[in-house]
């Protein structure tokens, strides 16, 4: 039965205590489900580069404002070079069809290997900005970097682009700006590695104080 | 069918052309399905206060730490305001069983009022923080401030915790330290108020490139 299950408790001492890559997997899972999207970018030669990424937060709606956190040691190096050498990102949302091929991209592969090419998915460029979209994705979005803001605690960086163009379903696209991503097929990750789709349970109005 | 209908294409001229809760439903839709947490504070004179927050990011396993998005001029300014007294602050996933008091505690109350208080969700304290949790949620983190990071774009902040204490379900944790959210019963939601339940699909390996 869901939640049902007797609560354990861990404390900062369980925590710290627990193997590496048990924490990481651990304390991964416990945000809640997250956002995820393929980043594309492309370097100043032309090479492209597509990488998963579950921590995407939206800023703000005016200007129109979403940060990636990157963590500049790791395999998304890329990434952060090819935005700093263009300026532009993109965001690709994933579905079902194509799980393995986006989790695949978060494999170490050699400098002169595009992650496009090793996995199968298909770069699509637009007229406005550098970096590729992925062909595959049905709701894309295009970022212009405007700034990068580092996180001292722990080395990593919030790099934050302002939306420049959306590929979206039509149909999918309500009348009050709310775009249905279960109804787009956009599917959710929990933890490292543990991918979900979803079912609308219900959409609540904006809540009144003497509603209530 | 899910992701077939047509693709429509926005540029950032028809973007900042959108009415302004357009944009807002908008943008806060497209970067996919969000995490969902109330966030429980407490200031100095014991008045509690409950807010939902959808844009929580795992920023690190070692030392374990998560942010939070804060508008400081929106409803969660008590939070903001708590935290800075007191120094802690919990995250508490959401159930379909209590979406509705969740979302209700996004309404303006009057400052006398606790959205405890006001959505009948009970606060729940421990011995190693002063924030209260959730009693209804399942999975609830306890953390400590550590920064608070300005984001000048926009006047929004990145408010960053250490985890020093979590709840969970025992029989949803695995032996690689995953968490299982979709087996406690944790929803997801979409744009600022479609809050969807999550089937797995499927765990993937740790993606290595010679594997492919």
């Amino acid at each position: 039965m869901i939640g049902s299950c007797a609560l354990k408790r861990f404390d900062s001492g369980d925590i710290s205590g627990m193997e590496q890559r048990f924490r990481t997997q651990f304390i991964n899972s416990i945000t809640g489900f997250k956002s995820l999207n393929l980043v594309g970018t492309i370097n100043k030669h032309g090479m492209t580069n597509l990488a998963v990424f579950s921590q995407v937060v939206h800023l703000g709606a005016n200007p129109s404002l979403i940060g990636i956190i990157v963590r500049p040691d790791s395999v998304p190096r890329h990434t952060l070079a090819n935005i700093a050498e263009t300026g532009y990102f993109t965001l690709n949302h994933v579905l079902e069809s194509f799980i393995r091929q986006a989790h695949q991209t978060s494999a170490r592969y050699p400098e002169e290997v595009s992650e496009f090419t090793a996995t199968g998915l298909n770069p699509l460029f637009s007229e406005v900005i550098e970096a590729p979209y992925v062909a595959e994705s049905n709701i894309r979005i295009g970022l212009q970097w405007r700034e990068t803001i580092p996180i001292p605690l722990n080395g990593t960086l919030l790099v934050i682009g302002e939306v420049v163009e959306v590929f979206l379903p039509g149909d999918c696209l309500g009348a009050d700006g709310y775009v249905d991503l279960n109804e787009a097929g956009t599917i959710t990750v929990a933890g490292l590695d543990a991918y979900h789709r979803t079912e609308k349970i219900v959409r609540l109005p904006y809540a009144k104080a003497e509603n209530y």
